[in-house]
């Protein structure tokens, strides 16, 4: 189809392609992990690794004086890419360009970018990110490891107090990295500041780890064998008072600690806020990882030949079974959908973070004296915003991810299972997605939350507690915002008439209106049910948590009823925007098989709420069934408008069934 | 709690422990996988394989004229217990002693059960199943490999005549095999007379595959890496006359063949239903894999703590929060009920397979002459009964294997992604289970074909199309069907009132006569809504292939609706047969959680087709919330309860999490 793929592409197409000729030219690495021990793999990945990065792929995303090209949607847009070839090298590269890099650029100052930044680029200098510690994952406020300021020597003192302390799951740990960007407590002068980041050698120039640094190897996992996970544990390290990343607070050599933010919570979701590049690029990975696994099974399905009609020659083809159209098709409509939701959050993140990058944290560091009070300036609301939206997408990509690359492997039945076809690596690579960066169910209560304060600039905390202390602290608000969402639902009540139903179920079936006014409703809907629970906890005097944890599966089935609202919208705006003629008509076609879809998935829901009767509930499915038949016609032209290189895709079972 | 482990173990717990002693004993397997290269692994695998046999497992199942104990409801019991260790181990048994061995007893005759019954069961005779085709998996009708008689030598040769006639992915082929049981086109004077079996040597004492024969490796695959998956060639390959498995057909020395069964699809689906074993012990093997899922899972639960209440000095523990209750608890209850079904499976394979086989093939083969025309005698019947049943049990029980190891991964975060907690190898070794042995989706379609014909009895096929043209050839009989499940659906319309759900929507919730009338009207109304779409399509002159096709994703939906009637109704059973007390109650309560969330996931249908009000359904959710929260409190006595062999279940996070 003429045009699709460049569409798809959009702004970022260069920055794309050149990581595509990339892993064209690396296509050796896509067996690796099956032809090498898992050291020579590792080794292997990171000499790849460098051979990108001498290619110019991580220098796109900082700045140009670091001699970078500032370009950081490219920069996100060459690694979703790379979610096209080898899954170890795309986490490898994450950990060393995007985490470690990035907190080196975005928490750290001058100096350290001087010091460090060209050669993290190159990937001279490699690095860990050392936050997640073996007791404390999600709770990341929680962490045990402490950098404590001796003045007499100007140094500050890394230790791990506790088994539970110990760093864990840290890629580049295990082998390759030299020097971490540790998250720890800081103590000065006796007190506890809470979380910030220090820059600590772990290992000398020949491997060895560093004097009071014990690092082990987590040893193989479900996949990702390429990158190597380890544990740290320090035993009273001393690093120079100028390792502590000092942008958004600093230790004089005397032992006085300042920071521009004196809220402690603010400082560390402020610090923490910085990291919103590491969800960004998971989601858009995770999203790319379903394209090529439908790539090979639609491609599949469209060759391999099973049962049949009577009296035929041939077998009929997989993809003409009305249940194989049914289990991939909406699949892909929604792979669509997430694509267009990741370069609407990843232009957004470019704007905020890109070529203004100082103005866009003075937003946040900058603003009045209210900003303590919960009042925030401008630039911080954008971020805020952009954070929620990041973990939704993240959250949703990666649980579409697993979703899909099952459903591929299960269609293709035996060959799927078999390592040469690639969804075995793909499966198993990508499982991880769902639970690093952010467990997915925490990522969703976040999105909620952020929701509930929205109409109150405020700052709570990111775990679900943290949630309930501030809804409880709220209580007139949320008053008051019962009032407006009662409002909302009732003005949304008019735009998705009930009453049509029983007239002519099928009406307006295909109408965007129709379909966004249902999602918001139910996105409003939940959100005010959720206040209003809440509410009624805090005003029966019930204890915060338990008020909270009674809702929990509430809260998070708001939080993805609005991302699933925003993900739609972006299909529709994609559609609108598209060239006009086959490309826009088809991808009307494919954006009504997601609506509906995602409305069928849900439709018990909209029953119970008296938005859907059950002939209208049916006439969805019966349409939705009628789409994946019509859609099935272009199916491949669909998957090979992702531009997935021939080597990723063009797997033994593939060619043969082209064959038989 | 005390007598239930006792109770699930039933009355094949002798049989249990003997191989839960030999998993304790064998337990440095768990991470062969891990430690070995694929070869050594596959060794190790095959070294532990002949252990057990000398421990007796395999010879259970076997008659006692070969050595055996005839006790195959013990055979099948001791297999689940196997899916306790390493899955490499209990597929490569299936193969061996299920497959391989079975092929022998139920398509052989004396002579070979004579000579290689006894060296198999012992592992001295490593043997393969070599059904699968490279172009043909699911429609085994279709396969090309031929066995063409030789009247002059008074041998079969055995070919593969095109690329796509390979066998392919069979199960100790690529390196420990010598004989395989092969199925071919048998051609008999130039007449082809459909699949038969034979066996033909494929490797000589030294490993080297023989003359005519080419074997090579599936290479590595996602899971089972123990089990040597290979593809087979065969060139010419000669074997005496004697080699052909010829219980149901026999070829003569002047080449005259004959058999019992004059229809061959009817011959065919004979022999194929032997095979039935498969499926029933690979359903159970992922029910069990399940349970070392959710043990791992929940018990790991109970220990780690994330985030918290506040001003509490400790964290809160996961299986305190709401949503993980919600995603854990739910599953353990349907692992109960698919436990229970499994039971009642298995016990009546060993009732019609049993002591008794020679009269259970009789019954099949020796029915009066109606036979041919689509009456049998009642053998038959109770073994097509069977084999719906197992297939039924099969796909729900690999598909909930799928979706619970899943979940139990999310649950355990990133410590469940390290292959050393074991889950990783869970989620990969079982990930097949729903394409072997007959692809999920093809068995839930031989369920609704099975229901669909059961009123007439006949022969259909297996195949999605036979069901279409055997629809075709019925519509009187449809007619006559669609009557009486009118009469049904009005009856169960009383049992299950819409009426009383504005009085009080909670009311009757827990009773079980309201959860099966809701499962019965919903399985007799999809049952009656097929047959209704497929007779208008027939009589609006559409083709066949076309009619069913339309209408495939409502025959699996019938399919499964009726397994999971029969499966709530196992656990009701199980909860009135359980000891009194704390058993029994809580049994029941359990009982009442997986009816209810079977019931709450298809809320929509029962909405739409009348059977729920929204306040209702909503009730429905708030009981399932509030049942998880009850539960909650003794879900470690419940996985307790499986009795997995310690060494399968603690590991490091689970240790680990109870000491922090």
């Amino acid at each position: 189809m003429t045009g699709l793929r460049e569409y798809l592409d959009g702004p970022h197409k260069a920055a794309r392609d050149v990581v595509r000729d990339g892993l064209a030219s690396h296509a050796s690495l896509l067996d690796a992990g099956l032809r090498l021990s898992r050291d020579e793999y590792r080794d292997q990945v990171l000499a790849t690794l460098k051979e990108i990065a001498a290619e110019g792929h991580p220098s796109r995303g900082f700045p140009k004086e670091y001699g970078g090209q500032g370009d950081l949607g490219g920069f996100i847009a060459g690694f979703e890419t790379l979610a096209y070839g080898d899954l170890s090298l795309m986490v490898k590269a994450g950990v060393q360009f995007g985490l470690f890099a990035g907190a080196i650029l975005h928490l750290g100052t001058e100096r350290h970018h001087e010091r460090y930044l060209s050669d993290a680029l190159t990937g001279d200098l490699l690095g860990c990110f050392a936050m997640t510690e073996t007791g404390h994952g999600s709770n990341v406020q929680a962490l045990e490891t402490t950098a404590t300021y001796d003045a007499e020597t100007g140094e500050f003192v890394v230790h791990t107090p506790t088994p539970s302390a110990r760093k864990d799951y840290i890629g580049n740990a295990a082998r390759h990295g030299t020097l971490a960007a540790v998250f720890a407590q800081l103590v000065v002068g006796g007190q506890t500041h809470g979380v910030h980041c220090l820059l600590v050698p772990i290992r000398s120039g020949d491997g060895e780890p560093l004097p009071g640094v014990t690092i082990s190897d987590c040893g193989p996992k479900l996949g990702l064998n390429g990158v190597d996970n380890g544990r740290i544990v320090f035993d009273q390290v001393r690093v120079p008072r100028e390792a502590m990343l000092d942008r958004y607070a600093q230790v004089d050599a005397d032992g006085t600690y300042r920071s521009e933010i004196e809220n402690p919570d603010r400082r560390f979701f402020t610090m923490l806020g910085t990291l919103v590049q590491g969800r960004v690029s998971v989601g858009g990975a995770a999203i790319n990882a379903s394209k090529v696994a439908l790539t090979i099974a639609i491609r599949y399905a469209d060759g391999r030949r099973q049962f049949g009609a009577p009296g035929s020659a041939e077998e009929a083809l997989l993809l003409d079974y009305r249940m194989h159209q049914r289990r991939l098709l909406p699949l892909l409509a929604r792979t669509y959908a997430l694509h267009f939701a990741q370069a609407e959050l990843v232009d957004e993140f470019a704007r905020i973070f890109g070529h203004d990058e100082t103005d866009a944290v003075r937003g946040r560091t900058g603003d009045t004296a209210d900003g303590e009070n919960g009042r925030v300036g401008p630039g911080e609301h954008d971020r805020r915003a952009l954070e929620a939206q990041a973990a939704g997408t993240k959250a949703l990509g990666t649980w579409h991810a697993t979703e899909t690359i099952q459903m591929c492997r299960e269609a293709c039945g035996g060959a799927g299972y078999l390592s040469e076809n690639r969804l075995s690596a793909l499966k198993a690579d990508t499982d991880v997605f769902t639970t690093f960066e952010g467990d997915n169910t925490v990522l969703l209560q976040l999105v909620a939350k952020g929701l509930l304060t929205d109409y109150r600039e405020s700052f709570g905390k990111l775990d679900p507690l943290g949630t309930a202390r501030f809804i409880a602290g709220q209580a007139v608000e949320i008053a008051v915002e019962k009032t407006a969402l009662r409002t909302l639902v009732e003005r949304l009540r008019d735009v998705v008439p009930n009453r049509s139903d029983s007239a002519d179920p099928d009406a307006g079936l295909r109408d965007d209106d129709y379909h966004s006014g249902l999602l918001q409703f139910r996105e409003q809907h939940m959100l005010a049910g959720v206040a209003r629970r809440l509410r009624a906890g805090i005003d029966a005097g019930d204890e915060a948590f338990e008020v909270f944890n009674r809702c929990q599966d509430h809260v998070i089935a708001a939080g993805r009823a609005h991302v699933e609202r925003v993900v739609l919208e972006a299909f529709q705006h994609a559609v609108r925007d598209a060239p006009e003629g086959e490309v826009r008509d088809r991808l009307k076609e494919l954006y009504d098989l997601h609506a509906l879809s995602t409305i069928e998935s849900d439709r018990a829901w909209f029953m119970e709420h008296g938005r859907l009767s059950g002939p209208r509930s049916k006439a969805i499915t019966a349409l939705v069934n009628e789409l994946c038949g019509r859609i099935r016609s272009y199916a491949t032209d669909l998957v090979d408008a992702f531009g997935v290189p021939g080597a990723a895709v063009e797997v033994p079972m593939v060619v043969r069934s082209q064959h038989e």
